[in-house]
């Protein structure tokens, strides 16, 4: 490392792509750029870390997604590093992209109040004027996200805390894009041992179903084949 | 993101983790620090992105392992974001580390030329005075490596081009700590389609063992199933 050279540093943000499923649809957050570069274009939600306020970027990505939705994204990990002299028009840019779950259910109330964010179906986004390289980004998102429901029950973040296994499999089959068989689903449901039976159970299509939640120490377990579909 | 306001910017440092098979032995490349902080102490090869010279953070990497190794390695991927006010002594610091493999034979002379730097045994590490939090980088790396060495043929990136199965299987065996079976190990290799039988043989115990070669356009695939240990 350079000691006492004068160092040009490069910009560097956080950016979150943050995802949810509502009616059938696999929808990401995206907020309308109140500034330039990009003004009125649509952006993710992110920014600069406050070396006074954050402890490490997942808080500043955390904090940035909070004034969105008022909620904490119910999962979130790092996606990539994308950087280039040419991707934001201020100079040399560094981004470290987070992908990130919630229920939509948790966040409906705020985001209808923030004017400038809005859930986006990802497959109207080429539709829209997007800000920098961030429809890449969604999709580079969105490939993990399936690539990850092959092997993982991460979807479970995008439903409320009490869900019916009908609700899970309709999230799953939204992401991965395909009918998915129940039977198989169960059996991973009750290998990854990640969920309780509630002592709920609610009307669903004339009979009642039952209820889960997440337990609290649960692991993400990773499943060492992909789903069978 | 914040449009006019003063934005006081962490440091962001590009580190690499450059793994190699020597002797039977996981080696790390680490280089004596010539100035503070931590100033001869050990550290991982990297520094900042310089503007004018790197296209993107994958390019500083390579670009500061060649300074100290003559050489680009075979395979570099990221491997995480680690970030936070106390781990550089400066201010808030974030690291984008990456994690590589190259083949000892590549680079060994031009290592040799250089005095500060070094391949350490992993094991030895915490004989060693070591910069930064670059000790806890090492450790995630290794545990990355292991890990995708279960299901992929990445420590094939440690072999000079032509190389026996038993050399494959030694390095193999190297990182993950364990013995393997040869007759697994070949059915990966076949189904992987990743190498090509060389026309050259070499004198291995007392008989000719064939040599093999990556492809030109081979990818590197991904098994469904961990190796079975």
């Amino acid at each position: 490392m350079a000691g006492h050279e004068i160092i040009k540093k490069p910009l560097f943000t956080v950016d979150s792509v943050l995802f949810t499923v509502h009616e059938d649809t696999l929808k990401v957050l995206m907020v309308k750029r109140a500034q330039q570069p990009f003004q009125g274009a649509w952006g993710l939600p992110g920014g600069f870390i406050d070396i006074d306020l954050d402890q490490n970027t997942d808080m500043t990505a955390r904090r940035k997604l909070a004034d969105k939705t008022g909620f904490t994204p119910n999962y979130l990990e790092q996606l990539q590093v994308i950087s280039g002299p040419d991707r934001d028009p201020r100079g040399f840019s560094v981004t470290l992209a987070y992908f990130a779950l919630v229920a939509h259910q948790s966040v409906a109330s705020h985001i209808d109040s923030v004017e400038m964010a809005c859930w986006i179906p990802v497959s109207k986004l080429k539709e829209l004027t997007t800000a920098f390289d961030h429809r890449q980004i969604i999709e580079l998102s969105r490939q993990r996200l399936k690539q990850k429901t092959l092997y993982s029950l991460l979807p479970v973040f995008c439903l409320p805390q009490k869900f019916t296994i009908g609700q899970l499999m309709a999230v799953i089959e939204t992401i991965i894009e395909k009918p998915l068989q129940r039977k198989s689903l169960m059996r991973r449901i009750e290998a990854s041992e990640m969920f309780e039976i509630s002592n709920e159970k609610i009307s669903s299509g004339g009979r009642l179903a039952q209820l889960y939640s997440l337990k609290l120490d649960a692991n993400i377990v990773n499943f060492e084949r992909n789903l069978s579909i």
